[in-house]
């Protein structure tokens, strides 16, 4: 595509005809592949340096705007509904009956609005590091933040693992883990000293559910966080893969754990107008989604 | 990702720092998107002008072989077999027993290497315009050519749509379009009245695959498809959607359309060793690939 392209092609002038200020630029080192939004201005919308991170929104042409932490990009207006509906409703739809759910990470709130579409939530809380993420969320992304006045909403600002440890046995249902990448701060949120306890704070009909990566650029990450959640002690270890345009390879993925009494495959979406309104999930879109290609399928198999 | 990254980000000193000449770089007009590889070399492996064209091949760094026509990324060395894939079994196993195929475009050869796994296949006749793309491909991309030889292949260089309109009534099982984007020459290959000449070569038995760009960012393009198959004739018009990281959006989708005797619904993959080895396609993935998410089934519902 790109008939009409804005900028220079491989061969010609580059110094002369693209100019990388007008684009956000994200590369990815271990693909060696580049991303890039083309932008209202280079200017940021919003610039600011938080306790823990660097925090930006631009203005995109065609993506809406765009939330950037620490230079990575997080969501933009136009693709996070698939992020946000396949990290929650395959999950709230495994559970029989999903009642306390709990958020890590997920400060722009996206999860927690879909998480509360649920009308058998009953509590939903979201933990949280940076609560400047969703201040700037709630400033500049507001579709995302339009539950956050829900009276089932409490939104914690402090560590998630802290919190974790604090829980008590079996007293979530749920636990979405909407982390950034496992790097840094983030890598714990990958370890199996963490999933033994979200193991233990869900309790055997109790379902977890992480982002997971790219399944063809971190097939190995991919591989490592399923063997993680089985030697914290959880039988059923399920992927899920959908795409992402936004993030490294377009192609993104959520895993599910759940203990010994948990449900694998989806019940059915509520029927009528209580069912939530999505523009990603279905329950066929769910079954789809868990059915891997056989190159993902044969490496996961093989740990 | 890209917590080392050789590249700099948004807000540093662009100029000094990056240089898209390091880089194959395709911008996406109708998206406002860019996506790069990294290239081991400025310089392209080989630079040809053909009758019809501009083509390259590049070396990435990570993502093996590039062919570029016209700068728009063809293929990749790493992820094609997705794409090759997708557009090939899902059709071969959708019709019951293919024997005579017929595969329009697609001079990398890598459809008709994917056709001839099929040992159903009698013959699989490859209609490409530019000769130069194929011997291009030989030299370049030898593994997509190694069924090249098979005494079932036939190789013509020619316009497809000349080919379609002297073809025989009922003379494929299946036609396979392996176009590029819909412009240019390539546009007439979506068309009604090519679609029309398809249904008629193909018969009440037939199956038709087509490439039909991204669900994302061409939602419009996939729903004409759709819209213009149905006018042609095709009573039987269904999507399917896999994930293709080089390609805009990393996100694509193939439109198969038969007539009133052809089956929908895949059939098994021959057991055993005679089954095709792929590692992307299983039936499993066909018919999740068939599950679509719930903004694109109301769109292509809604036409």
């Amino acid at each position: 595509m790109g008939g009409d392209a804005p900028i220079a092609p491989v061969g010609a002038d580059w110094r002369r005809l693209f100019d990388p200020r007008d684009w956000f630029l994200e590369p990815c080192a271990e693909a060696g592949s580049l991303f890039g939004l083309a932008l209202e201005s280079p200017e940021p919308l919003h610039d600011e340096r938080s306790a823990f991170q660097h925090i930006q929104v631009f203005q995109s042409r065609h993506y809406g705007r765009v939330l950037v932490l620490d230079r990575i990009l997080m969501l933009t207006g136009r693709d996070n509904f698939i992020y946000h509906e396949m990290l929650t409703h395959p999950v709230l739809y495994t559970h029989p009956h999903p009642r306390r759910v709990l958020v890590i990470g997920g400060g722009d709130c996206g999860c927690l609005r879909e998480v509360l579409r649920h009308e058998t939530v009953e509590s939903c809380v979201q933990v949280e590091l940076d609560e400047r993420v969703t201040r700037v969320a709630e400033r500049w992304f507001p579709e995302l933040c339009e539950a956050n006045g829900d009276p089932r909403a409490t939104l914690r600002f402090e560590d998630g693992i802290s919190f974790i440890e604090q829980a008590g046995d079996a007293s979530f249902d749920v636990i979405i883990v909407d982390s950034t990448d496992p790097i840094g701060q983030a890598a714990r949120l990958f370890s199996r000293g963490f999933y033994h306890e979200c193991r233990r704070v869900l309790g055997e009909a109790g379902v977890l559910a992480v982002q997971s990566e790219s399944p063809l650029i971190h097939t190995d990450v991919l591989a490592g966080i399923h063997r993680e959640m089985r030697a914290a002690g959880f039988p059923q270890v399920s992927a899920l893969q959908f795409p992402q345009s936004s993030y490294p390879s377009g192609w993104w993925s959520a895993t599910l754990a759940g203990g010994a009494k948990a449900h694998k495959a989806p019940r059915a979406a509520a029927p009528g107008r209580n069912r939530p309104v999505t523009r990603y999930y279905n329950s066929a879109v769910h079954r789809g989604a868990m059915e891997l290609p056989e190159f993902l399928a044969r490496r996961l198999a093989a740990d």
